[in-house]
């Protein structure tokens, strides 16, 4: 077990919502943008921890889409809440399943005793890129944004095992093709203009996930010597309505995991690090626990994280 | 000690050169990208580690500025090196020490026994965003790429010592404001264009360098107990015509530093691994040399790493 302990949590929601079909979405206001959101998150987050900044030994962030392209987010979230100070700030990325990522490497980090306290924040903005004319997104995804500052510890807590697998064959399911060098700003016009924009296959993604998941799914648990009792709780990535077919597939029983797609969508790299939040501040998950992040991001890449809380 | 060796590395330049000055600089071609420098690298540092791609066991893009805002740029290039197999992809950013950043996280991931050979790519094609009014950074910036593949060994080499700060004083000096969420892609106008552009200034980031480099490096020999006659050969980012200031002010002497700025100029995320591969194919470093990393970075960021080749 590489031994590490969740001391501080926080959340932001965005102060506008629509609702489709009765589902709700976040929408940030014109007042609101992706670094107040995550600034907010990591606020919050050392509030609940009850340690000052100055505590923290390293700033991650974990979103999909960056705040600018140079420098990058983390040195941006660090202006706003740790200007003064040396801690180090870098960005992790595996779009959707980033605050996982961020989670598992840094945990080697702890483990370690390189840090003792890492601030991992992961949010996004999905609004400002998705395309009204493609529904199945536009009516699917939130802004959101969530932060976690994992800590050492000698307590008989943290990660114990975790895996990631890329399958590059779904690489175009799930894009923003445009803004970066592939396909330049300075290319944008009205006819270029939804290369800029979320474009997902969501069927060829769900397609891919029943075929992928199951066997990942059974492989780790086997490496592991974990059965689905032991866990007490999976905290899927919300990655759109079809969750229950997912997790029938995975034959994970109903009141194993955590559905909020109807209430917050998906949030891309927050909906992992929201739900979690969500289910420790509500008491579904509680100290002793063993907790299974799960999610798929664009790439295609899928994250299993098995950790005692 | 981070036990790992350096098992392969390749590089990649661009076909286009061009000459400000006496100073030689790259440029991708219209049959080139981003993507082609960086399969390019990893292509070479396959065949130079005589490994094949299914015995890679994690694919990290460090590069400053992705390929697209969606996937990772990791992601990316497993589809040109890796379709079919299931390697994890992921992204580590730092801007121009993104290359450092990830060699010094992941070195954690193969000493805990997580990964065995691990492929780490930087490359960044700046041409793209350089603004022809601002001479300094239009006639110093590089396009290239660079790899490198760092394996488990048993032998008496690895990491012996790193660090990484982060002054978000120095935030706004080297940026790129636009083509993400502060500044969308659908705000570029003929009066807008320059906030997608590459913004520097030089004579900030030398200035908060110069004040802050001497005493982490100071702080950083005294922890780990190095004198720089320890130090074989220092690599540091080729940031500037300025590097020798820096040095002198490190008292680091000429002939421990290797200076290529005129020959390659600034190539942000591949200067220090691009230099690094140069440095060993001329067998200016050879096996058992201690080698000090060192660059900073957009956000101010500065990474030392200093590894047993």
């Amino acid at each position: 077990m590489r031994k590490l302990k969740i001391t501080g949590y926080g959340i932001s929601l965005p102060k506008n919502k629509v609702i489709f079909n009765e589902q709700i979405r976040y929408r940030i206001s014109a007042e609101e943008n992706q670094l107040s959101l995550l600034v907010e998150a990591c606020e919050k987050a050392l509030i609940s921890a009850k340690i000052k900044i100055e505590d923290i030994d390293c700033i991650v962030a974990a979103c999909a889409v960056g705040v600018q392209p140079i420098p990058c987010t983390a040195a941006l979230v660090h202006e706003k809440i740790a200007k003064g100070l040396d801690i180090p700030a870098l960005d992790i990325n595996t779009t959707c399943t980033s605050f996982i990522t961020a989670f598992d490497t840094m945990s080697y980090l702890i483990e370690a005793g390189r840090y003792e306290n890492i601030l991992i924040v992961a949010g996004d903005v999905s609004s400002l890129a998705l395309n009204p004319k493609q529904k199945e997104s536009y009516e699917l995804f939130s802004d959101g944004a969530a932060a976690f500052i994992i800590s050492k510890t000698i307590e008989n807590k943290g990660i114990i095992c975790s895996a990631q697998k890329t399958w590059s064959e779904a690489a175009h399911t799930t894009e923003i093709r445009g803004g970066l060098t592939n396909f330049l700003p300075n290319n944008f016009n009205e006819n270029t203009k939804e290369e800029y924009m979320f474009d997902m296959n969501g069927k060829a993604v769900l397609a891919l996930s029943l075929k992928k998941l199951p066997k990942m799914m059974d492989e780790f648990l086997k490496e592991n010597e974990i059965s689905v009792e032991d866990i007490d709780m999976l905290i899927p990535h919300q990655a759109s309505v079809a969750m229950p077919v997912i997790m029938a597939k995975l034959n994970i029983p109903v009141e194993k995991y955590i559905n909020l797609v109807s209430e917050y969508g998906n949030m891309v790299s927050a909906s992992v690090p929201l739900t979690l939040c969500l289910a420790l501040e509500n008491k579904k998950i509680k100290s002793g626990d063993r907790v299974f992040l799960m999610g798929t991001a664009a790439g295609l890449t899928t994250n299993m994280l098995y950790i005692k809380i």
